[in-house]
């Protein structure tokens, strides 16, 4: 028996430059595509006329593109995805994911920062469906970090501290009525990582999230993923050197993982929203 | 308030030898651990009293390895899994990733394959849920791929084919009662793409995992996540040659992705197994 | 017989903080050591006597850190290859590879971005050589780029063009005498890519590069590495819709790749600088 | 003044299926070409009369697969080296990485490892260099690895062992007069890694390299370039358990870097073979 399906045209690299007189826009973004519907036919006897073709969605993207302009990364994925839903098709699921450029000139760009905006909607019937977020945001705090208290059993080593390095990639997505505003977003994500005087790193991304959800009043839950990237403090000593945190070794492998939700009390049902197409 | 959240260590790079006699055996696995539970006090107020440092958990993972040994990556995951069901803590994700090496002698090795097998075992309570895969398998058939019958939209400029390059890189992944053959299951995968005459890649995906249900009387549901690697015949008539299926460009982006699952009639209900941490 | 060879430890991840007050500072460094000289009893017997090990290597990076401080770049890979200097090490090769982080508060920061400083200093007796340098520095201009006048064969097809987008990933690496600045080259390529109007990339390269020497009196030579990162203008025709250079499709592969040195007239030998150990 | 330069078109992903009868046969080649040669006028005034576009270069590489076919790696990047030779081009370098499929069936196939097989041909005049090698070549042996006898100094922490694991991911290239088998140099390298008690990487180098010598009367020397994968002994004392070189983390980075050539007592120049455009 068929379950849970979907398929689409994945990471189109699309780039649309504005040329409105001398000064040139410029924006750099990869689309995703996922559909679903009534696709038993197509499964069960290879039978295509309801699979729109993901060559035909890659040119969609490209020709909304031109027709619509790009717009906010949500106004485009909404544009797109109520565009998919026909016939057979009665779920559609578009990503934007943006990496900004710098001006250097007129027409000039250099290219930022890794950090990704992402915009993710769902579209059913008249429904949408709205998740924005950052992927790749960098943070590093060189103190205001504690970890102690933690239980100690058998197989613990770990030294209490009340002063390191927190350091991590935040990855963030916020459902909203589609009205929140970005920047604000982003915004009470970093001043929180800057003010908050950490004792794990789950108070930390607690303190995130419940920034977020005060600063952008449309927004219904936010849920991060944040890798601790342990930065271990060298010991110094057998070289005769004291290192009160000043000289450390950034480890790859293995590191924390930590990720949890704040929703806003009476928050709607989130819907499709959590569950694009998990393979755990 | 708080929602869905787990911690843990992800990535542990744990290599086993077994030496016992001159032939020694090698195991080469990737551990991430992912608790959750009663995780309050934490988030909200810093209190880590419930909170089994994810460094402790990495020390389990390579302490476990000597005094139980390895066995299957399913059978470590469980014990783990298990091991860390304490207090707090009320459900245990523990997922073993293993890349294979071959045998140059007794007690050398060659890395035999990109290929990943996985284990992920959910426990809680007395409860407990299995998930076996396989990432990573790349497979290409160089005929026997038709892709024809497709709706033409406006945007529609895709030809029909009757012949084409059909290459993947199958992430697999079916949940069973924890006696599923790994062996068995892969085989099955394999078999059917090689065999399959495919009208599209959506019913190779769905013969795929019928295939394993099939071979594996213990498998509930099988996921599949299939991108479409698009190769393109090169147009070779500006040269005045013929192309006729033999000279192809190997696309990087984008690329189709094809992702479905197969449920057995009368299949338990999955649990928690497709709901890990999702953050689309 | 033992050809040119060189050992030591690549890629020590040494993350320094600085906190003299409560305005902390941050530099975060991948320093990779190469040594070389009289070498020839550990590859022929193992006789590891004249082996500086590379763990001790790595000790001393770290240790640099804290009694030397880090300095520029350049100043950390001096003295680290000056310190290595000693019994059967006649050659030491010090590669520093910087990211920056831009400040969120007193002791909160932001990776940046992506860019790379790189310096690389080579030491031998008393002589020392200094490379310094940008990786992933990604630039685009979208217009004021050229290509047409190449010769056609039975093999052509491309288009002239007279306006297209131009993107590159530079990487550039100058040698000098120790004292160039670093922000006066790279702004020289930044600011030479933005003004130029390009008749080719090898054009561009060449301008980029003689600019840097016009900045920088020190600089003898600089070499670049420039990759064509492929913006094809997608058609849109078959949807009624002209698109003058708005809809790109940002390729990945194959790109083109141009890599040119300009030399400054009566520059001195180059000497062991662009020879470490090349895998072609 | 303009110095050493070239330019290309790298990574035309190239797939060649050879379908005579119903057992197809299947290549999957990475091409990459770099020309140079009397090129001032581009780099100085823009001028493209003399710059074969690289998207000719990558529809050369297309219809040579076609018309002339695959052969050997070697053969293949000959028959594109030679053709490059024209006019302004004086030298061309043409290198082409290959990875392996094993077969399912009669047109079907697995990806069989990561390993890469590397040919590099480099043409000017009537002359040819030929270098063969690998990449990616992940070794492993659990034992008969020693090392002991470094000096230690100040910063020397590193306790001896005389058993340790050993591990690898061997780059090689061996420069030869075109006649040497790849099977049998690949042969010897495994060979002896396996068989080789190793006092020191650089000794077990120096063995692979010699081996490689003696199995390949044609070979002039061989390149190598193996990182010390380190596999560190975890420290199980804590938990009243002995770890007999049973339990390894695998680390990251760092890691050392070991590099060396053993050349045949008369071996010929290596001419253009080691030089094509190092960015230190």
């Amino acid at each position: 028996m068929l379950g849970v399906n979907q398929y689409g045209k994945a990471e189109t690299h699309l780039v649309r430059v504005v040329r409105d007189g001398d000064v040139h826009e410029l924006r750099d973004l990869l689309v995703s595509v996922a559909l679903s519907g009534n696709l038993d036919d197509v499964h069960l006897r290879g039978d295509n006329s309801a699979v729109l073709a993901t060559d035909t969605q890659k040119n969609t993207v490209y020709a909304f593109a031109k027709e619509h302009g790009v717009g906010t990364p949500e106004e485009f994925a909404l544009l797109l995805a109520r565009h998919f839903l026909d016939g057979a098709i009665t779920r559609a699921r578009v990503q934007v994911v943006e990496v900004g450029w710098a001006r250097l000139g007129d027409h000039a760009f250099v290219q930022s920062s890794r950090e990704q905006r992402v915009a993710t909607v769902i579209a059913s019937g008249a429904d949408a469906w709205f998740v924005s977020g950052v992927s790749e945001l960098v943070l590093l705090k060189t103190t205001d970090s504690e970890f102690h208290g933690f239980p100690r059993d058998r197989y613990t080593t770990l030294t209490e501290t009340t002063d390191r390095v927190l350091a991590t990639a935040v990855s963030a997505r916020w459902r909203h009525d589609g009205s929140a505003s970005f920047e604000d977003a982003r915004g009470a994500l970093l001043d929180t990582f800057a003010a908050h005087h950490s004792l794990s790193l789950q108070q930390t991304l607690y303190a995130m999230g419940s920034a977020l959800l005060s600063a952008c009043g449309s927004v219904h839950e936010v849920r991060l993923s944040m890798p601790n990237k342990h930065h271990f403090v060298v010991d110094l000593s057998p070289f005769g050197l004291e290192n009160p945190n000043e000289v450390f070794h950034a480890d790859d492998r293995p590191y924390g993982l930590i990720e949890g939700a704040v929703v806003r009390d009476g928050a709607p049902d989130p819907g499709p929203v959590w569950d694009p197409y998990p393979l755990v």
